[in-house]
């Protein structure tokens, strides 16, 4: 994972970021988030990067636009433990933007530390939500990724 | 219920309110949000009223002082249906302070035209999370329901 | 609630049971069921009485025919705690069939000793998921539930 | 991933099977499965697993014997979508076995074609939920996954 790490680090400056208290539903019998649960926040994360980040509105995108953006394939790792209560940051990055799919670096950190919790390195696919087929990159999503200047330079 | 919203009605003055944005994790196969995901969120807004609202760790109270809030009792009225993207308001207000139990009116709202989503009335109790059963309310959650001015007149 | 613990009293001999195992995902950090989780076992409850109990495609009926079986209203008691790893029983009862809507009884056990967990009465209506308004109930749920045996007597 | 697929067909016959279905709340407003919902339902296959494959006490395992299960890293690949009311079956088979941790191979597949939905690649460690740092996989376990067969020869 030693690349993905470096680029994680390369791309940190355009680091989409936003922070999230670690909640009693967050959380299992052990005490520390169930991990199912930080795909719920990163994908929490990744609906405010579309809407905020992008100018892109998600919800609209999904209900009347009919575009989806699954994950196909997914990498994780799981670094330390996040506590009820902890606050945490979530962040986000482009490693690359492909013509029907992106791969983005998402992780889960603690803000003053820095300590990493997790990390994801997860490929998302525009497709029609009618055939579940992929579909290009809507043109104003690429436009406002390339405009953000989080796109990886070619 | 004419009762309860009464009640509702005239403690809102001593609401405790949050924003929230529905998410498309918080929605089910129908669009709107899968009513089961109302008390997850509800359960949050309880954590932040302990934590922000009274000055209280809520995360201290369960993990450290081992004191649960657990629900033995509620009733809910769904009045309109909340989508993904919806920016609504959770408030919480306290109508009955007991010894061992209280009584929330928690609700969710559109902020602009305050069209009611939803609203609970639920009696939640303080209990020792070794034996399950339940305790007085700890002192300094007393005091501070007390000194919020959210605590109904006897 | 004495007379809703009566009907469901009443209406056992007419309940649909399904076990359950209480999973760790079901649970909170205090080690027992995160209460908004019971209502999504419940949930399944009902997908499992419509499929299997009264023989009507569950997934179609929302999917293809996009009738909703929204809840407008629940109360439900909390009596004793289940905790990971207990097998439990769900029940569920049909308390009235109205044209528009239906109130439901639905249940957690302890199979042996019949120890309840808890309980919910239930008011779902059959809605359009276009208008999401209320719609008849479909008369082959209502002839299916009428010959079930689980209908109350008028 | 193919030296990963290749494994998870040459240990199918040692794989621990459950039939799952897919319901109403496990999937999204695309009304398919919500991906953070496949790893819920495949840390019940785990649960069970341990349960039922290898006969110890999964609940007592964490609850008393305080010793946790928790993911490290993990490598999925989501290949075609599963809907509303699809019955899945789920596979677990064990692809390493080492003195502190343990590779899973974890799949949903369509039982009658065989059709793979997602597969996922799981390195799990046992931990002492006090510490929450490593510890040998209890002996019990070890040798109930060695006489059951499913352990890769060395």
């Amino acid at each position: 994972m030693a690349s993905a790490e470096g680029q994680a680090q390369a791309t940190s400056a355009a680091e989409f970021q936003r922070p999230r208290m670690i909640r009693f539903s967050d959380c299992d019998p052990a005490g520390i988030v169930f991990y199912p649960q930080y795909f719920v926040m990163l994908n929490g994360l990744v609906e405010d990067w579309v809407s905020e980040g992008l100018g892109i509105d998600y919800h609209a995108l999904i209900s009347e636009r009919r575009i989806g953006l699954p994950t196909v394939r997914l990498e994780a790792d799981f670094r330390a433990v996040s506590r009820m209560g902890d606050h945490v940051s979530l962040g986000l990055a482009v490693e690359r933007l492909g013509s029907r799919s992106m791969t983005l670096v998402l992780r889960c950190f603690e803000p003053d530390s820095g300590e990493l919790r997790m990390q994801v390195k997860q490929v998302i696919v525009t497709t029609s939500l009618e055939s579940h087929r992929a579909v290009e990159i809507p043109h104003d999503m690429r436009a406002a990724i390339l405009s953000s200047g989080m796109a990886p330079r070619a």
